[in-house]
């Protein structure tokens, strides 16, 4: 009786662990949250003076924004009119978009395994045949994989900056080595940017889009990690070719983006006080992750492995051979320690079981370290009963 | 290179006809935009008390909000759980979900004709097949057609109240017919009610949705034409059945609304400000609707068919035997008077001709006069040349 589509709606694991992470008792490293002290609150000054936001607005979003925007892209290696950009409710939002602009039931799809479950869910909605590459947090993306997947992808979905979950960053020399495959083949580029401004060891190389000469692209990013979600602001930019339409599917959806919203980001951007809140959080979440890195040494020791996140909000841990990560999801819920497994971060078709994403922006660094040395004791215990 | 439905995603007349409207010479019948001083704009002290909004909050929305919704709901006959009331990026969102709920290539969809233009494009972007029956603005549903229709059709859209473009509002009775022709058969129902608080002369029946016992069904509501578009806020209430898919599909959508709009309209609800404020402008829309009335008596005596609205922003205007709406509305905007023709609101499969749609709440009672002098001069002079 439902649209087909909606038995592909499945229930969401990550919906369910959330849920747990809102009881105080709970040390959460499962959502991505940002932390609460690092939320943009704008002062009342900027939302005193608010220009007349109140009647209907540009489906494309306020101009003032789309040009602020398009320098900012300018500023990181990604030349752009501001026409090419569109204003999201969030870029979940874009995800959206583009999902209805290109896949249908069997579309080839191109995503690094692992990747973005909310993404995964999305494509999978309107019935993506996902084609994943593998992508290790130490050693990159699996060339060969990814060669074949582009030459039949119709859309290929890449995270290239600080990817949610493994962490990873691809290299100048990767990036280019990426669009050089894409640009080969018939299919259009969606990169996707959210974590790009939490950098804690120096800025990422410019986008991948940047580096293409021939496919056609949308490049997103998103003011809910360096501002703050409630605001639901986001903005893509797309090729020239794909403005019209996702303007349109943007109009069929929600006629525009909230312009309260737009106002605040806007003024945020406008006087430099996006790049000032940056800079002033970014010192605390470098401290809790080296505190995360530090407590990971600690109490695992070598039972598990993981590579330093350069930036974004999580770790990416390999369990020791023999551990079931849905199990240790469970057991560690019961302690009331929330973890995701990895197993939500990989189509059907290319399941991976033993890692673990550990977010540590959420939980105080003494938190972080009595919920590792949690972790830790149930994974020495199912080796124990594994034995 | 698209999916398939981009090919259904057709240039927008509409789009091209409110981009002109942005000139100030030009007079307006065009839009549906709430008169500029009808807008609600939030004092600074509602903007200042801020809660803490700026963390991701949940898709369903924010809970205070959805009690205060379930019990407007209550108020006007539709009893409701709070838990059935998910909040929406605007009512336009509403259409988008229920669209990938329930439409796939070749689903019958019901509709009014005429009805919502953006709910024929966005139903039509996800392959509807239309089951169109016609509304008539002074005799009402054609119900032998929507009999035939609510036989066959998988989803039925119906605006019951106060409808755009046509003005017409179902009687308690033919509330009660149709909602019981829709209980007889399998399809789901999905009432759009933005305009019920824009009432002139007396409160509009209860829901249609409310009278049904075995359909499932889902309804919303709109804050921009009571508060203002600005906000995209509206809210949609669901058979309890639906609320889950209907929850999942919104958090792919966008995660959730925007928690700044959902604080301003939960305060401006709990304080009755929302009611007083309505209460405020319906004086002024009353009388550019009768100011308009009167306009369309002056100028085109009996050329024309119509009936008073009670409700809404719209007069739906039958054009005398042999103008054509579509060459009509070249000529006015030619000379700075934009009005909308009939065409847009009907499906392919239902196209008629010689209907326009005025609004009467954009532009002053002055300048609604002298555009309809244009336009009924317009029309004089179309009907020589056809003689």
């Amino acid at each position: 009786m439902f649209a087909e589509r909606i038995a592909r709606l499945t229930p969401s694991l990550v919906r369910e662990i959330l849920a747990v992470t809102q009881r105080p008792e709970v040390i959460s490293f499962a959502g991505g949250l940002p932390a609460d002290d690092a939320l943009f609150r704008p002062d009342t000054a900027l939302i005193q003076n608010l220009p007349d936001v109140w009647q209907y607005g540009q489906s494309e979003g306020e101009w003032r924004l789309r040009e602020l925007v398009a320098a900012r892209a300018a500023a990181i290696g990604l030349a752009c009119r501001p026409e090419q950009v569109l204003i999201l409710n969030g870029s979940q939002q874009g995800i959206d978009l583009v999902a209805k602009l290109m896949v249908e039931p069997g579309t080839p799809v191109l995503v690094e395994a692992p990747a973005y479950l909310a993404a995964l869910q999305a494509f999978g909605l309107f019935g993506a045949e996902f084609l994943p590459f593998g992508v290790d947090p130490a050693a990159g993306p699996d060339w060969a994989a990814m060669g074949e997947a582009t030459a039949r992808a119709r859309l290929s979905y890449l995270t290239p900056t600080f990817q949610n979950p493994s962490g990873y960053c691809y290299s100048a020399a990767e990036r280019q080595r990426a669009a050089a495959l894409l640009d080969a083949s018939e299919g259009m580029v969606f990169e996707d940017d959210p974590y790009r401004d939490l950098a804690y060891d120096g800025a990422a190389p410019a986008p991948l889009v940047a580096g293409l000469s021939r496919a056609r692209w949308v490049y997103q990013g998103s003011f809910s990690k360096t501002l703050a979600p409630g605001l639901r602001l986001g903005y893509l930019i797309a090729h020239p070719g794909l403005v019209v339409p996702l303007t349109r599917l943007k109009q069929a959806a929600d006629l525009h983006s909230n312009r309260l919203s737009q106002h605040i980001v806007a003024s945020v951007l406008e006087s430099g006080t996006l790049d000032a809140h940056v800079a002033s959080i970014l010192p605390g979440y470098r401290a809790r992750r080296d505190a995360m890195a530090a407590s990971l040494v600690r109490h695992f020791g070598d039972r598990v492995r993981w590579s330093l996140p350069a930036g974004g909000l999580f770790f990416w841990v390999a369990l020791p051979q023999g551990i079931d990560s849905m199990a240790l999801m469970r057991a560690a819920l019961a302690e009331n320690v929330a973890v995701m497994p990895g197993e939500a971060f990989y189509p059907a078709n290319a399941q991976q079981g033993g890692w673990l994403r550990l977010n540590f922006s959420h939980a105080s660094e003494a938190r972080i370290d009595a919920g590792l040395a949690q972790l830790a004791a149930l994974v020495e215990q199912q080796l124990r009963q594994a034995a």
